[in-house]
């Protein structure tokens, strides 16, 4: 049987969704729950493999057991034998054909910044400190510069090498805090897919607009330029979640 | 100088404001921290006592400091001194009669509740995990059977001493999630002031109502009866959190 699960982590104790030659990944976790249960090396797919201090509100995952299972057994035998920072939110049979990664249609991230002079102590591993003014509608302009089909290379950590930096982008918006909220800023970004750091560097330099260093059209500029040293820097990974990941026909 | 700060802090790690015989307090890292900024012992004196593992956004504070400094300065000088998971937010001078407890006219408490069959990772350490069905309006309607000045015995902890278990309830309301919203069931409590447990265990009595176990008017009975036999269990500390104390008159 085929399984699609939904999992939330908080990403703070770990290397990442992928699994790595040191450190506890959550996909490594999850293979040796699948290993306990199954009896024999199960390999997991995920959607996205997300960096260290990255967190989910809804990775996606594939992988097939031997064991016959309903899916709220599933969930609650998995749960058993993860620790309480990763919890299978969901999971349903699905067709042998599934893919979590290369069937996956669209992917929602949402960045988190905590705009203040101090830092907040519920905030510290789940949003970037920035203090100083940020000047959002000029970050909210800039953000709305990336939707469509583009060359993301700008954005794309140095080094990586990917068939294509083409993405599309549906959404790209940037949230500011009203009169008495949390001073959250919030940026959401729905594409096809998405290249590593893309999110972080995209969200590092619209900070650079926020605080005024670049004037709005400049992510056009980097944009266009297509090279990594234009954008800038990238922003942490504790303030990113990946929020979730659809499968199926877009909507135009 | 007489200062008010205000702080926030994650309790988790912590066994609760007031300095114990042993493990680390609220108070007692403010303590030490002034001490190296002072050097001398300075007692720092809190406008409530928060349990182990109960968080605070609000805690407002007093103490003498003999050095001069400017509110920022005295806010930076702390944070420096102290763990993330601590943060004074504000800082400012006082007159020489203000005391943090005996002054509070008002103190608001939010307890948080996911509703939801599994627990959120991000909110193991500040909700309660209340899995079935609440019945939210019941829980609300109880609430509200708790505004006004009365004896809460049946809400204070077994063997507390206290002159009087009278107090005031401004306003206590019970907030459902809507549909695609987080399943956070949110209660929030203010009051001129609240006897030990107070809240937790009436949020464990409207939980016991919003589970269908007691019929709504049976608050007003737990009231009455002035005894904590007659109320729900405690419920747990971390779902608690000390939102803001109030100083001066209360509009009423």
């Amino acid at each position: 049987m085929l399984f699609k699960i939904t999992i939330a982590y908080d990403g703070t104790d770990f290397v990442g969704w992928q699994r790595q030659a040191s450190g506890t990944s959550i996909q490594g976790l999850l293979e040796e729950a699948l290993r306990d249960l199954d009896e024999r090396e199960v390999t997991v797919t995920g959607a996205g493999r997300t960096d260290a201090g990255v967190h989910a509100l809804g990775q996606v995952a594939s992988f097939v057991l031997h064991r016959s299972m309903e899916s709220p057994a599933l969930i609650g035998a998995l749960n058993a034998r993860l620790p309480a920072t990763v919890r299978v939110v969901a999971a349903e049979e699905a067709a042998d054909t599934f893919h979590a990664r290369f069937d996956a249609t669209r992917k929602d991230y949402r960045y988190r910044i905590w705009n203040a002079d101090v830092q907040s102590p519920f905030e510290r591993a789940y949003a970037w400190h920035v203090s100083g003014v940020l000047d959002t509608a000029a970050m909210g302009a800039a953000a709305a510069l990336l939707v469509g089909r583009r060359n993301f290379a700008a954005f794309q950590a140095a080094g990586s090498a990917t068939a294509t930096s083409d993405r599309e982008v549906f959404s790209s918006v940037v949230t500011a805090p009203k009169t008495c909220d949390p001073p959250l800023v919030i940026y959401e970004i729905s594409g096809s897919g998405f290249l590593r750091h893309m999110v972080r560097n995209i969200v590092g330099s619209l900070v650079e607009i926020g605080r005024g260093r670049r004037p709005v059209e400049w992510i056009t500029q980097v944009l266009e330029g297509r090279s990594r040293s234009l954008a800038g820097p990238t922003a942490p990974p504790h303030g990113l979640v990946l929020v979730a990941v659809e499968y199926g026909l877009q909507s135009p």
